[in-house]
This record gives structure tokens, sequence and C-alpha cells, in this order.
């Protein structure tokens, strides 16, 4: 909804964030609801791009949070909100672009979503009434990245992983490149588990953090396999 | 309005408190519309008292904040949420009842009214865009509340499902596994170069810390490469 688009906007800019990036608005963009409720967050609604995935929208970064109202246990590490902007401020510090996944306003993020985060953050909500709109949520993360550079101003508490992870755009190219290798070698049966076969494997290939050259070598690994099937077949 | 009283009481109950003041509502009390945008925040909405006057409102209390869009110099101490909530945590834990003040909507708090007040609280927003409901304000203080709580037990923090790494064994196993099937492809040339891929693949394989149902995927992927590649060679 345009309405909540602009009360994000209006929640980044009190806190002097301005990229934001939408998948797949319902209403269409740019739309005039979202400009009205950003109240005079103009210059974030004006600079907010639009991208029909996921995987575009984070193209172009190196790690990423997933927000999810309750931790989905066994899945991804799951971090609060401050220990999850430490980690994005130093990060960010080492030039890694780094961002924040926000769901839809009634249903989150969907699993394959989730899937394509490093992390996963969560509010410490109290779990008989959990009830947080998008908003609120961007607001209490734009909070906690404030709060968190101040304490990063107070002295070097954390330092940020020396190899950075490879741009998502390269991991998500060498998924594309692995499942295809896997279809040719019919790993994925009964068909009807590929989607979950799918999400497993792109998640733990997600959690390892694989660096550019890291990726370089698995789509070595993988072309060698391909051709040695492919000269078989011939 | 009775709509930001509902928002406020979900803002409250999200993070649960439950203990809400009103002086003069300006649309009278009760107010449906508080409770329609409460969300299912009636108990909140339920319990909330009504008072004439802030005098009223805070007399059974012995420390108090205001909140204020921004700091009024020369006035009273000024902090930072996380320093008021350490501060109201404290005060609670030694039987002080205590309370934070928040504005209205348009105008915020009169200075009379901020003069009853202990000391103020203020909000790390972007000077140049100071834009903060009161819904907001809410949130962040009772966010800030809670984290405080936790800070002060100074238990375990957010805990992350950090499942076990598999052990060496089955990832050596893995390893073993991987090389024979990236030889039967001809991946390692020229050959006298072979040791040193091993070593690049096994560095970056163990830097995943990969669980045990996870390296057993793995070798799920490598059987099915084998039984294709092997397929093809009889």
């Amino acid at each position: 909804m345009g309405e909540n688009i602009g009360m994000v906007a209006r929640a980044m800019a009190n806190f002097s964030l301005a990229d934001l990036r939408l998948v797949a608005p319902r209403d269409g963009w740019p739309n005039e609801k979202a400009r009205a409720t950003a109240s005079r967050a103009d210059h974030v609604i004006d600079a907010a791009r639009v991208f029909d995935t996921v995987e575009a929208a984070i193209a172009d970064l190196r790690f990423v949070y997933a927000t999810t109202a309750r931790p989905r246990e066994g899945y991804k590490p799951v971090r609060g909100p401050d220990e999850a902007c430490a980690t994005l401020r130093a990060r960010s510090a080492a030039g890694q672009p780094t961002g924040i996944l926000f769901g839809r306003e009634r249903f989150g993020l969907s699993n394959e979503e989730v899937g394509l985060a490093d992390e996963i953050v969560t509010f410490p909500v109290d779990p008989t009434f959990a009830s947080l709109n998008i908003a609120q949520a961007v607001l209490l993360m734009s909070y906690e990245w404030t709060r968190a550079g101040r304490d990063a101003d107070a002295g070097p508490r954390f330092s940020a992983p020396e190899a950075p992870p490879a741009p998502k755009d390269d991991l998500h190219r060498f998924f594309t490149h692995l499942e295809s290798t896997l279809d040719e070698a019919s790993y994925f049966h009964p068909p009807e588990k590929r989607d979950v076969l799918v999400a497993n494997l792109r998640t733990m290939l997600t959690k390892a953090g694989f660096t550019e050259p890291e990726v370089r070598t698995l789509r070595g690994v993988l072309k060698a396999l391909d051709y040695r099937m492919a000269k078989e077949t011939r």
C-alpha cells in the first residue's frame, strides 16, 4: 500500500536513511498516497527504486538481513536489532554494501525470500502480542542503525570479517548454474520436491558467505562437471 | 485523537507494557476509534485511566521523564532513550513507580508540563528531518525499556540457533568423495596443481561450517553427479 511506503520513507528519514528499494509494489509506482503519507520525506520517495524481484533488488549487496516476526528455528542465525545493526555498521564501514529486507504488511517474507538473506533479525516483542507493522519495524531498525553508529564512534568494538562476501548477483548466478547442473544430473527427484531441495541448497550455500574468488572456484567446478556430462552424452 | 491512542496502546502491548494514563483526551473516553486502532491490545485500552491534569496523572510516581522533539537546552538533564530506560529500570527495580510523559500529536508538551518531569528524554533523530508521531515515540521508548531490561538481566541475549558443525570425520569423507568426483570429471588440471586446488576447496568448504545434515545433502548431490557420469560411461 502507498500509505505504508510513505510511512516507511518517513521512518527512514528520521534517522537519515535514504536508500529505499521497492519490490513490485502492489499499487504501482510512483504513488501519490506514498508521497502524501511520507510527510516531508520527499527525497526518500524520489530516490526510491523499483525492482521486479527480491533477487534484483539485492543484486549489488554483499550482506543482507531478513526481518521476521518470529525466529524461524534451525534455519539461519537469528539476531536482535542491536546485534544486527552492529554487524551492518561494521560491514558498511569495511566498504560492503548491505541491506535489510522487510516483508509485506500482511504476511511478511516468504521462505524463499528469507532464504536469500544471510541472517535473520527479529524484534524482542512480547510473544503473546506481536503486532508490529512494516513502518514500525523499519523505524526500530533505523533507530538501532543510528544507535549502533554512535556506539561504533565510541570505539572499534566490532571488527568486520576480512574477506567480503561476493555480491548477491554472483551468488545467484552460481545458484542458477548449480541447479541447472543438478537438473542435468537428475538430482531433483521426485520433481515436486525440487523447490524444497533448491531452498535447502541455497540456504546452506548462502550461510557459507563465499567470497568472489570462492564463487569463481565453485563455478569452475560446475563447468568441469557440465563438460564431463556433455561429453558423455555426445 | 482516538486513533493515536489506539496506536500507542498497540505499541506498548508489543513490549508488554500496559499502564496507560490519558490526560483530558480530546474526543472523550471511552473511544471506539481507539479500540479499533489498538488491534488486539484491548487489555491496554480497558485498563487505561483518565486524568484531568498531568499533575494528577503522575501524582503517585517518583521519577518521570518528559519526551521532547528537541533538547531544550539549559533546562533539565537531557538523556537518550537508552540512558533514560536504564534509569527507569534501575528505579523501578528499587521499587520506585516511574513514568514517561508524551505530548500532544501536533505540539508536544508545554513548558509547564515538561517542568513537572525530572529529566528530559529526546530521540537521536536527524535534526533536518524530525517527524516522529506519538505512537512512534512510544514504540521507541517501549522497545528501549525491553532492551534495557535485557541488558539488566545480563543473561543470554538473543540466542541464535547455532547448529553445531558436522564432525570433522564426516567433513573429511565428504572432501574425499568430492575430490574423487572431480577426478572423474577431470577438474584437476594440470595435474601438478591438484594439491593446491584441493587445499583451496577444503579451506573454503571448512570455513562454511556445514552441519551434519548439510554434509549429508552435499553427499547426496555428489552421488547424483557420480551416478549421472557413470551411466554415461557404461
